[in-house]
């Protein structure tokens, strides 16, 4: 089948959560983790790291359960909103077209909902925010710069590396045996990714990638979580990824949503970057230091809203699992 | 008059510069800054960073007398070797083109003469050298990721400007007043720059940028330094740019050729990314904790050859030097 | 009873392990962690970190089985290896006394089986090596800059508080209930500790604390391990410790020899220094951030010599054990 | 002349400065710096850092022109109030004796005007305020731990080098030649320093050195004071000191008080620790680094108070300065 051109997409550039309590969302995204409101209201804040420079990288919405919404990507141009419509119809895909300021900050919208069962939405116009990168001054908890990546659950890699490669996105690793991808990175914008995939049931929202300039803020915002005794929002690390190399923290938000303070990473620009394929039996592909993974991390996620905002039904694995697979870097008795 | 299109240009990837005791320069910049060697000859160095994918960033030659010789870009297919052979030529640029293999680990390379009075080198192909981001254990010295940028010295920023804005360079940050432009950053990579000019007596390079992943590298070289008594080596910094926000050292090879080791950085992938621009009247403009420049870092440059390998001759300052209008951040007395 | 009067005890200067495989121990302690070689034979290595000014911090010999030797501690003046001697004449213990130059490097020393059943050395010269703290050119792996403490396992961690305080060392932190007193940390140099007790089976040697100056010593020390795919040896962190705020990760040697990387830590020299008491329950006591403590950190440990080189019988634990009582920070289920 | 019994020092322990503005100060010292406040009133602030576990590290007094009160050292017991007082009348110095809580928070105090023209007081016994180490969720600014040292103008640096050794303090670094000492660093706790001389007109207090744990520190707290266009406050550094090791950066209050943030540092508790003597021709002794000291920082110093509150004279340097003799580290004209 030919498909229509695809929207020239940029990055990944915010993420929609649903929280059962919005008070409580702000006193940790905010609070603690220091993001910054860029706006907000009864039912929604508009967060964003120091360095971005759009209206925001995540909107908190208030709802009845946690669920993920949207997932926001940027194109080039108008004419990509008109290409993502077109190309989303072909695939089949439900969409729809809300005017400008319907999200808040941004133009005309493109929602749709994608072949992997996720909410995706397009813009090409944003307001831009004042520019706080060099204010030092007003810096708080993990100091975060912008959104780096979506990390999504999908129970069959391989689709969806097919699905975002014909969208143009690059692959810049994988993890994998001679059988099976049980993980994969791939990116619009020149870093390690933009999304990527973790082999599990799905359509769920693993986490959200946040990028931070230094190691200390991953150490600081751990050590800030001890000083306040609430250091059950620690899932994993600190550590540094075999994958993509970044020096890393998962916490968990008050309705459980998964986020990732991720630091350091490398340039993919030029057009032959080469691919880094990971062994799933090396235990060092999660964690370079060979550290177990927590379970939790491998077996929970947010599920995920459709244009209705119904909850998508999941789907379970096909493939093997890596947490099986891999003996190592996941040392609880297998399930 | 209307130009023919320009070659895709992906970023800057190496520079060449010409030394008069190659063994000398092996010392500061291989055992010294710990720079990793591709490959070597009696006459040659070819190196990279950590990161780099590419056959190298940086080629070393011996020559007769001090000088910089060709920045090279990467270009994105072979068809943009057409593509700059005749903009260049419309320009009424000299170009020569080179079979793959002229430079060492490249594809076939053009060359030209710029209207700036530099040689600039365009390649699309090159070998892959082994992997080494994470062999922590090889890492030395100022623990070098990649080239970041070429800095320039031209007598007319705003010529300069318009040359690499025709080339599709995006403008990320310039030091102005309400007459002149002093310095302008300009990138096609998703960074503050690939390429940055300094109002001077042109065409001169003023120096080469080396990104580094951490501040900690750009302590730890210093304090190498400093261990061996080489200490005349750093010009200036440490220290925090106020354009870029990057975390810096200058220092000075043998020959007297600057590099700079640079840290942090911010994304301008975003087709609207908005410009910064600093008055040069701010202190902060160079120096974002107000420390005065070193006098040479204005003055001194390297000089630039041509396609024949000749010296090229300067011209001086058109402009009024940002030295002596903006006060602060150069203390020494006007020149 | 009344005792005669103490040695004034300097710090924790020196430990000594028996290794199987000299060689094997040499590329881990030193061609990996980077420690300094003031002197070595083909039986014995004397090692010491970067900032230390005496002969060594560690004796590495080779013997027939792993264990851990003598315990060195600095004291003030000459006489107080007579007081030594009488001290733990009075206490009933085993004394030795050996000439000048016996263990290399120092005067003479005076060997005691102290009540615990840990062999301690008593020395107060040492010869001066070469200053190396601002050799930052010679720096490789963890940059250890000196021995911190000593860690000792026991199976009645008050009646080790007694013996040591008896000896002059003040208390600065303890893990505790109502009933017990889990572990202890005491010192006589003004930092958190020169020894600590684990309550468990003993005399055994829990591991030997090495300061580093910063926490990126920890991370990069951990990055080459999983550079060279040796992460086995990384037994538990890096993590921030409840207990003393130090920056920690924990290594095993080729022997099994446990070792800390341990950086930050605070002034104690005030008369009146306040002694900080967690409790057993609360989670942060061994990792700030609340992640579990590793099973067998707190189950293996060296086995220790007597005066006559013999392997030490180990007495079992007579008090609850911390891992069983402390719920969180220890998720295996209860042995 | 035989003297009676010192008293036994334990360490600097806070310092007291007059400004003319306590809200002005305020904001430096507590808002911009981070200071913790244990008290204050209408005229006074009492200040700590996080790690301090006694009642304050600086006293900020309102007054009608800025000087340099009190430098605090704090002794081992009671019984050393009274040799306090002893040896300063055989030294032919007046001294008072003040109730407990006339200096706030501490017992009783012993005042003296010390034989170098200092006022300086000695106490036993401090209230304990509230443990902050490890709150992380508090700290601001240049997360200053403790105080760490004073450093002294004297014209005559043998003649206070004879003070301060005659007070039990041990030298761990000089710059000298073979005439003179031109600086000399001396401790009673197990660092580096409690007191510096540096050679100038005196008495005047050259700057109060406060401690913090990491390098980010100094480079955070310069990054806020870029942040607030309030750059002049930074008079030199950030760097790497020769003498000490130390990452500093000096700054200067409203008022023109000099403090250095100090980090990194050495154990020098060792009986026979080793002097480490610097050429005042190395241009690394005041900057490992070899860049250039700001001349404000040779000539400029806070005048100090005596027991009735006035200003002292100050006398001429008799040697020849440092800034002169050592030509590199210093490069303005020759005054």
């Amino acid at each position: 089948m030919s498909l229509p051109p695809v929207p020239d997409i940029i990055r990944s550039a915010y993420a929609t959560l649903v929280v059962t309590d919005l008070a409580e969302a702000r006193r940790f995204w905010v609070d603690l983790l220091g993001f910054v409101v860029t706006d907000e209201d009864s039912s929604a804040l508009y967060l964003r790291g120091y360095d971005e420079l759009t209206h925001h990288n995540l909107i908190i919405r208030s709802g009845p359960a946690a669920a993920a919404g949207a997932l926001g990507y940027r194109v080039r141009s108008y004419d990509d909103l008109a290409r993502a419509e077109a190309y989303y119809a072909a695939l089949g895909c439900r969409t729809e077209r809300v005017p400008a300021g319907t999200v808040r900050g941004l133009g005309e919208v493109v929602r749709a909902e994608d072949p992997l069962g996720f909410l995706v939405e397009f813009f090409d116009r944003a307001e831009h925010p004042e520019r706080l990168q060099q204010r030092y001054d007003l810096r708080r908890g993990a100091e975060v710069a912008r959104l780096d990546h979506f990390n999504i659950c999908v129970p069959d890699v391989p689709r969806a590396y097919e699905y975002y490669s014909g969208l143009g996105f690059g692959l810049s690793e994988t993890i994998e045996d001679d059988q099976t991808v049980y993980a994969a990175w791939m990116y619009r914008k020149q870093t390690v990714h933009d999304v990527a995939f973790t082999g599990g049931a799905g359509p769920r929202l693993h986490h959200l990638g946040f990028f931070a300039h230094e190691p200390h803020s991953v150490l600081r915002i751990c050590d800030i979580i001890g000083s306040l005794h609430i250091e059950d929002c620690i899932e994993r690390g600190p550590g540094r990824h075999g994958v993509s190399n970044a020096f890393y923290v998962y916490l968990r938000d008050p309705d459980g949503h998964r986020l990732e303070i991720y630091t350091s990473d490398y340039y993919t620009g030029d057009p032959d970057h080469p691919v880094l394929r990971w062994s799933v039996l090396d235990p060092r592909r999660r964690d370079f230091w060979g550290n177990a993974v927590i379970p939790s991390w491998y077996s929970e996620a947010s599920r995920v809203l459709d244009l209705d905002g119904k909850v998508q039904p999941v789907t379970e694995l096909k493939q093997t699992a890596e947490a099986t697979v891999g003996a190592d870097g996941f040392t609880a008795p297998a399930e």
